[in-house]
């Protein structure tokens, strides 16, 4: 099969295989037809890509040829009006809220694959996108947080005094919630956190996190490990727990999200007035709403001397490492796909090909987008 | 005596004194004067001054009534035309490389402090602001060198792999180095250093670096803990060995500086040549010319993928806990020159006063600094 591996568009620095990969397909017999300077932002050369095997197209070219189509980010119009019927479209176009999008692609009868749907199996680990790009983002917004922050993160013990360590609030105890609160502790701060589920409460505790309990949480087995909607009752007690540590922190981490819908607001407005000037709040879930009532994604909103970072693309800003475990998410991935010689190999019997699969031939086939698009 | 508290110039945004040690001052019978909107850029509100005791008012106000005038920034020409031969100077301004500027003092016939001349010694600990603010230069640089990284500074073991640890190459190993040492060494950076001093090999050990040694290093007891100008044959030596380490570093944090002289560069631009594309210098003695010969201070520079960061000033960006132990240590040396009944008293038999002043009735009472402005 020919691979097209294409250049991403705008701010994006990452790209979805590094060349290390590349060569990998190659002696998969894949060919790969990479889109000029597409790894540049990831330190990545054209030559690089030559010297792994792959050859160099224009965009036009590839999208001319390729019979699969690789980009981590949606395709845009531009895009959309070069893809062909036969082609294929792999990318993480988050289907279960950009629902237009799925629309356009049935309305054109397009395959597509959307790895942020990959099943949440133990074989399909190796694949997650979701996960390897979490904590990329937990990571990420506790070094910004720490350099930003007008104190220090760890405790200091000076001949001018001592320094008090930083209080760090962290809501959602997820892979970036988890990879903050390790990132924070590592840093030296104290981490408080807040889960709707109960089961994360042991992982917290073992990274240094304090889990702060509030009584009454509805949990879903069903949900595959993601937190459900709550009970006004509870969240009536978890805002009040909220609002006490968020008066007291330093920094809040926002990473709650539901999956196909817009994000709980967990931090509201009144919650900032009464936070200290000078804290900050890093809003990992920005791009669905945010947790904070004022969050404007990949926006710096100040109010009454705190900050409000809405940061939804933390990988953007380490290009080559995230490049490089998205890339081998996307390898593992596309090993289900490739035949014995290289070639194309579409198997719906494989419950990860069919659940990452949203659109093929008119249809949805993963299941809760298919659910989400009929209950429109 | 009354203490006038300026308000920084510019882009700094520490205060030298926090709300919380103005109200000691007061209690010692200090006449605090402040100027408007002092701590504002490192939050403390004039509502704050005027809570623990002091005035406000006007720059010009402040100039016409205070004996101590305090701000940590040296003055500028407007603030050179207002002081008069009466009142004392407090700042910083580095006298050692700024003797165009102790010129300036001498003929106006000011009695000047410098904190940075503050002797080394176990009493004169408490008033170390070099120590505090390189503490949290050596922070700072380490932070901002993982946001910027295009990977991680920790290892990661994952479903996508192994992520190797970054390498951190630490020039210099003061107080800013040692920070920056432990800083890198939580983020789980792997830490090389350099430093002409063999004694600090063993505290670079135990905070979990390695000492790369070259030997026949120039060693001065005499230089009071500082580093001195080395010998040909050991520079060769020495430039050897960082090329190699430069060219397998992620970054390289310089931080080595020779007090009243250039910094010695390192980092030349043909090492930077060699060095990993995306990999950053970031380089502490910018002001003084920089360790790396492209470093321009307080700008960024990339140089064939390599960025260079010469930040001279990260206190000003962490202003809270900054001004904290600036304000710790001036309070400590306000303390010597302070009477009982809140008087001034400048008793030049303290062997802290006297070193730390710089001009008194137009001689120069620093010893080094007056050999400096000797040989000139």
């Amino acid at each position: 099969m020919i691979l097209g591996l294409l250049r991403e568009p705008g701010d994006e620095t990452r790209v979805a295989l590094l060349p290390e990969l590349v060569k990998e397909l190659v002696v998969a017999k894949v060919e790969v037809l990479t889109e000029n300077s597409a790894g540049e932002k990831a330190f990545a050369s054209d030559a690089d890509y030559e010297a792994a095997g792959a050859k160099l197209a224009s965009r036009e070219a590839v999208f001319e040829r390729a019979e699969v189509l690789l980009q981590i980010q949606p395709p845009n119009d531009s895009d959309l009006s070069l893809i062909k019927k036969t082609q294929i479209w792999i990318s993480v176009f988050n289907p279960l809220w950009e629902t237009v999008l799925v629309d356009t692609f049935l309305k054109k009868g397009l395959t597509t694959f959307s790895l942020d749907s990959i099943p949440r199996s133990t074989r399909a680990q190796a694949m997650d996108v979701l996960s390897s790009m979490a904590t990329v983002a937990g990571y990420k917004a506790v070094l910004e947080a720490a350099l930003r922050l007008p104190t220090f993160f760890p405790m200091f013990m000076t001949a001018a005094g001592t320094i008090r360590p930083a209080n760090v609030l962290i809501l959602g105890a997820g892979v970036a919630g988890l990879q903050a609160i390790a990132s924070a502790r590592r840093l030296g701060a104290q981490v408080q956190v807040f889960d709707v589920r109960s089961a994360v409460k042991e992982e917290v505790m073992s990274l240094g996190g304090k889990f702060v309990e509030v009584e009454g949480a509805v949990e879903d087995k069903a949900a595959g490990g993601y937190a459900v909607e709550q009970t006004e009752e509870f969240k009536r007690k978890q805002q009040e727990a909220i609002d006490q540590h968020a008066a007291k922190a330093n920094v809040v981490i926002c990473t709650a999200q539901i999956p196909g819908r817009k994000a709980p607001v967990l931090i509201h407005k009144a919650t900032v007035d009464n936070m200290k000037p000078g804290s900050l709040i890093i809003d990992l879930a920005a791009s669905t709403g945010g947790n904070c009532e004022l969050t404007k994604n990949n926006e710096s909103v100040v109010h009454k001397g705190v900050t409000i970072i809405g940061q939804s693309n933390y990988p953007a800003q380490m290009p080559v490492d995230a490049s490089r475990m998205f890339g081998k998410n996307v390898f593992n991935f596309l090993k289900l796909i490739i035949g014995e010689e290289g070639t194309l190999n579409l198997n719906f019997d494989d419950d990860i090909v069919k659940g990452t699969c949203i659109t093929h031939q008119g249809e949805v086939l993963n299941e809760r987008v298919k659910s989400i698009i009929e209950k429109k």
